[in-house]
């Protein structure tokens, strides 16, 4: 059993393994009846003391995650014990050593409820779909042909030519040649976990930050240390500090509309994490989701242009704003990690698919693309401030927040002794999502106490019920009665 | 660096060093001027004696991939040393360590030739552009939504139906639930080795075998060895011999229309195989490229259908056979694995586009889709027995060949003395792309006497023209004339 244990962790090596073996549970990587190894295996494996061990299975068996049989050992009981009684002809399969240690996001992800509120989608209402779909049906009638063409590995290169013109106006100047198109920012993040990163390595992220990337760093066993964000970001002196220790491999940061905070890295801030890289060996994974989607001023320009030394990698999602069905994200970088970056895209599947760049080529080339962004921009801005109406009208006193300047998300910050997972697990069975903050940190520190909710995917009336009902559940949760109980 | 080196392999430690330094300098890891190791440290970092780093140096020196100057060190030379003098400012990032062992495959991927025969592609006359085309439209004029929605990690549910409807055809009984969406075979392979593969495990492959899966089994530091193939394909006898000594993590085979040979492993030993691996805790990935591509016969039932205990993960390509564009290929195993290995393309990229998985949704679900390959089926056989005609016209004696009866490829032998690489070099001048077969064995035991050519990507009269010029650089590496030298 892979696990992700630090021993320079602030969180005591019993929560840890607690943590590592819970975390594979929820994945569905151990299920119902899997023995977990005996104590002093374990305490063996992870170099740590049998009395360790032993608090984290008994953490584990006191919130029922697991059973332990005396003479027998210890066995996973998941939540609803399945009825099969048949030993299953695959059950050897359990004894093939795997690489994963289970992956939190991806149990939050696109949850089919009637009012969606946790992933950062865009309501399908205010994307160009029509004009998407003309376009490629007028591309597919003069070029039936282009179905049967393969992609360059790196990308299509007109796509790349028409990247590297829109950016123009994200204050980056680049070329085709340093662009390569990913199968979303996911991937984009794989292939630099999957160049560089190896065991033991010193990752940075901030707190709290976009769960998928922890997962992605987590199961490449990189030491992990977050600094925590405030109004202006970043704060580079916590950062400075880990400097003065150990030089990070890399820093991942994302400095505008913050996921899932919202706060934007000031100018200031940008130039002291420039700085602090020079004449180190330091990378910074620069994620870039939204700094187009600004409700005020534009955000200060991106980490990437202001780095000439080429530590800044940086990436975006293109899809999200445009056609998520079609899936295409972009990295940028100088120098010879751009070619080592390729080479792994190559490694991993050859190439995005042709189809869906050359979908989303015509509007990034058009005037379109431009007046399309400023309607966006109106619109969310109009359904942030409808959600922020909500939540005073309808959430409890205790219940704070932070008001976006950008982006898709809002951070909500939870009255005391009210748990995010809790209320998450609540608000499904009332068909309402909501990420809860615990896995936006690395050992869910104080994430317990936030919630992201999106208003971008939903509209005006959908926000409001969504917020009425989460409102009547943290009032619950409060024992106190919502005005709102049976609207 | 990293490297790949084995101590149990048939190959010199000097060789392996050789293979492996010249891997990173052709696939541009290594470039002009980069200083190699001292041959102490390289030494002490692999292991071996100096002297075996000195033999290795030399032998780079000889071919002149490196120069050694004296009191300096050793540095790449490139074929063609770069003009420029200006030290990059982006230098100081050789310095970060990175996973990468250098692609292989790559190096020859798609090479814009006049006369392709390298990449295993299919004639876009062959395919049904115009039906896929037609139907994308009809969708995306009723639906432009579409265009908005994000598929679920394991991939569109309707496909997956589809396709587990498809497969009964393949004699492959399976479900929705059995199937993941990957980014073409090249993902589904990665996925395979990422989730299982650790440095060290044991993988057997085919001799010859896919380039591209070798590249990936090597990138994970695995041992690495191969069995050949005959008539009936793997010599199961060999895989016998190695099971003696040491269990297997995972064997990768090919079984029909074998790639690069083209041969398919017979009923009896697709059930000894079988049977080898019952009881055992080896994982087998079959690897089904264009099984629907039969001459003749069909081949025998896919290793995945005589599996009962879930030892088998099946891998197919599918747009290769309909629209390239799209790239998706399918991953099907039983029990926890397929779990574990959905879990794994969470963390790699959250799923394919939708986009691509609809645009072949239809012709799969249709009848369309039969009437297609018996009509491509006969297409290919007529482009491989022309294939086949040329060769007799235009090579000299010497030059041999196995009749594959499906797939896409043949399987060419060269005379003693001709080097397979340098006959790729020269066809490239000649824009005509072949695969040498070289990059088709771990560690290019004789495969440098091998080519593989696809009939399948080109009309007669090119393949003709193709196989004229490739005839008189054979010719010429012989010293002989062709009489079709000026044709």
């Amino acid at each position: 059993m892979k696990m992700f244990i630090q021993r320079n962790s602030p969180l005591p090596l019993h929560q840890q393994i607690y943590h590592s073996i819970r975390d594979q549970i929820v994945s569905g990587l151990l299920t119902d009846g899997d023995q977990l190894p005996s104590i002093r295996q374990l305490a063996q494996q992870l170099q740590v003391s049998p009395m360790t061990v032993v608090q984290a299975y008994r953490l584990l068996e006191k919130e029922n995650w697991i059973v332990q049989v005396q003479g027998k050992g210890s066995f996973v009981r998941t939540q609803e014990p399945s009825e099969e009684t048949q030993p299953s002809p695959f059950a050897w399969q359990k004894k093939i050593s795997n690489n994963l240690i289970g992956a939190r996001y991806p149990s939050f992800y696109h949850w089919p409820v009637e009012y969606p509120m946790a992933d950062s989608v865009i309501d399908p209402e205010l994307l160009p779909n029509l004009f998407i779909e003309q376009e490629l049906i007028k591309l597919l009638s003069q070029d039936p042909r282009s179905l049967s063409r393969y992609s360059e590995i790196q990308g299509d290169f007109h796509l790349r030519s028409a990247i590297s013109k829109y950016l123009q106006k994200l204050s980056i100047h680049t070329s085709p040649e340093e662009i390569l198109i990913t199968n979303g920012t996911q991937q984009a993040i794989d292939l630099v976990t999957r160049t560089f990163l190896q065991p033991g390595d010193l990752v940075v992220t901030e707190a709290p930050t976009y769960a998928a990337a922890l997962d992605l760093f987590k199961s490449q066993g990189v030491t992990l240390l977050s600094v925590p964000v405030d109004e202006e970001g970043m704060k580079i002196s916590n950062l400075m500090r880990i400097f003065s220790q150990k030089t990070p491999k890399l820093i991942y940061t994302i400095p505008s509309f913050q996921n899932p905070s919202g706060v934007t890295m000031s100018r200031k801030r940008r130039q002291q994490l420039i700085e602090l890289v020079q004449n180190t060996t330091t990378l910074i994974l620069e994620d870039d989701p939204w700094s187009e989607l600004y409700f005020e001023k534009k955000p200060p320009e991106p980490l990437f242009s202001m780095d000439t030394q080429g530590h800044v990698i940086y990436i975006k999602g293109l899809s999200k704003i445009l056609a998520p069905s079609c899936r295409i994200g972009i990295l940028l970088a100088r120098g010879p990690i751009f070619h080592q970056l390729l080479t792994m895209k190559g490694n991993v599947d050859l190439g995005n698919p042709l189809l869906t760049q050359k979908a989303i080529l015509s509007i990034i080339q058009t005037e379109r693309m431009q007046r399309h962004l400023e309607k966006l921009r109106i619109a969310l801005q109009l359904r942030r401030d409808y959600l922020i109406y909500c939540l005073q009208v309808y959430m409890p006193a205790g219940v704070k927040w932070h008001k976006p300047l950008g982006g898709l998300n809002l951070w909500v910050e939870l009255p005391e002794k009210v748990n995010a997972l809790t209320i998450t697990e609540q608000a499904k069975e009332q068909s309402v999502s909501v990420l809860p903050g615990t896995i936006c940190y690395p050992y869910e520190e104080g994430g317990d106490r936030f919630l992201r909710l999106t208003f971008a995917s939903l509209n005006e009336k959908k926000i409001e019920e969504a917020i009425r009902r989460l409102g009547v559940i943290i009032y619950k949760a409060l024992n106190a009665p919502s005005a709102f109980a049976n609207a």
